[in-house]
């Protein structure tokens, strides 16, 4: 297999990337100047080195505990559950939410053998019971897994005596009625807001 | 900027990734085992060294000439002409041409400030004098400039008293005349073909 033939089958691994895209970005990188290829295999190749999980939320950070956790002016009441370290990512562009985060590492999906044993439920509530935690937001994509997880995490979680809330679930900003799903559409109903 | 933020930032440099995407396989990346990393790192960095212009036809290889240029095989009196090297690849996929290439390096777009003489005309001239072809066929995008291109050479080559024909224009393969532009269908039934 030659060089670009090599990179293409690479590129092609990568989410949404099928063969086409890889071979575009392949002979985009060729024809540009070389030093763009290094800083790039450079960043990959440090990449695992580099990046490390926070032994506090989970999250993907270079610095232990994470630039969040260790920021004092953040609110320690209140947490923020999420599945992936990349939802933390989102959440912190959307500049809404400035409590600390906790990742569970995946959703509850028996189908896929993820039980509630494999999640970082555990220390979710021991950081609770010991981190005086007022609040806890379950920001879990409105899915059947995401309901599953939350459905579980809200019970074992009532015992403690916290308000634990979901993120709104409904039309998206700038969205139109006529394209909106009727689970969407069903949800938003349920969830109207008085004006 | 830490090591995952560089890296997003240098994927979203590529054609298609915007920042969502490559954040997405950014992540994806670390998720999975460093070694994936690694051998992608070390395809880009090994990129630029490794491929190199034929120094006949001027697309991109690993040996010069290229082992299109260089397989006996092939019919040496057909050349067929491209916009760029990637051209070429998807040309070959097709598996319907077995003559040689030669990549014009971009095509005629005054206001891109891109000339005929930027462009490997010359050779191309040159070849077709040298090399007994018999016929050219030129394989450029049905756009202004694959057609002023087009017109251009075609008038360069009609001297030479050769062959020169244009891949045809018309309704793709699995298309729907509902979803068919204008101008694709008025080419179409310009180029028809009897039963």
């Amino acid at each position: 297999m030659n060089a670009i033939d090599n990179l293409v089958t690479l590129l092609a691994k990568l989410p949404g990337l099928g063969k086409k895209s890889a071979g575009r970005m392949a002979y985009h990188i060729l024809e540009h100047d070389a030093s763009f290829a290094a800083s790039l295999a450079a960043a990959l190749a440090g990449l695992h080195s580099a990046i490390k999980h926070c032994s506090l939320c989970g999250a993907w950070t270079e610095t232990d505990p994470c630039p969040i956790c260790s920021d004092e002016r953040r609110d320690g009441g209140i947490l923020c559950v999420v599945e992936r370290s990349q939802d933390v990512r989102v959440i912190e562009e959307a500049r809404e939410f400035s409590g600390r985060f906790h990742v569970l590492g995946g959703l509850i999906s028996p189908l896929d053998g993820i039980n509630p044993g494999d999640l970082s439920i555990g220390k979710l509530l021991y950081r609770v019971k010991n981190e005086g935690i007022r609040e806890v937001i379950l920001a879990l994509n409105p899915t059947v897994e995401g309901d599953t997880t939350a459905l579980y995490l809200s019970k074992q979680l009532s015992e403690s005596g916290i308000t634990v809330s979901r993120l709104a679930s409904g039309l998206p900003v700038g969205g139109d009625l006529e394209y909106t799903d009727r689970l969407t559409l069903a949800r938003s109903f349920r969830g109207r807001v008085s004006m």
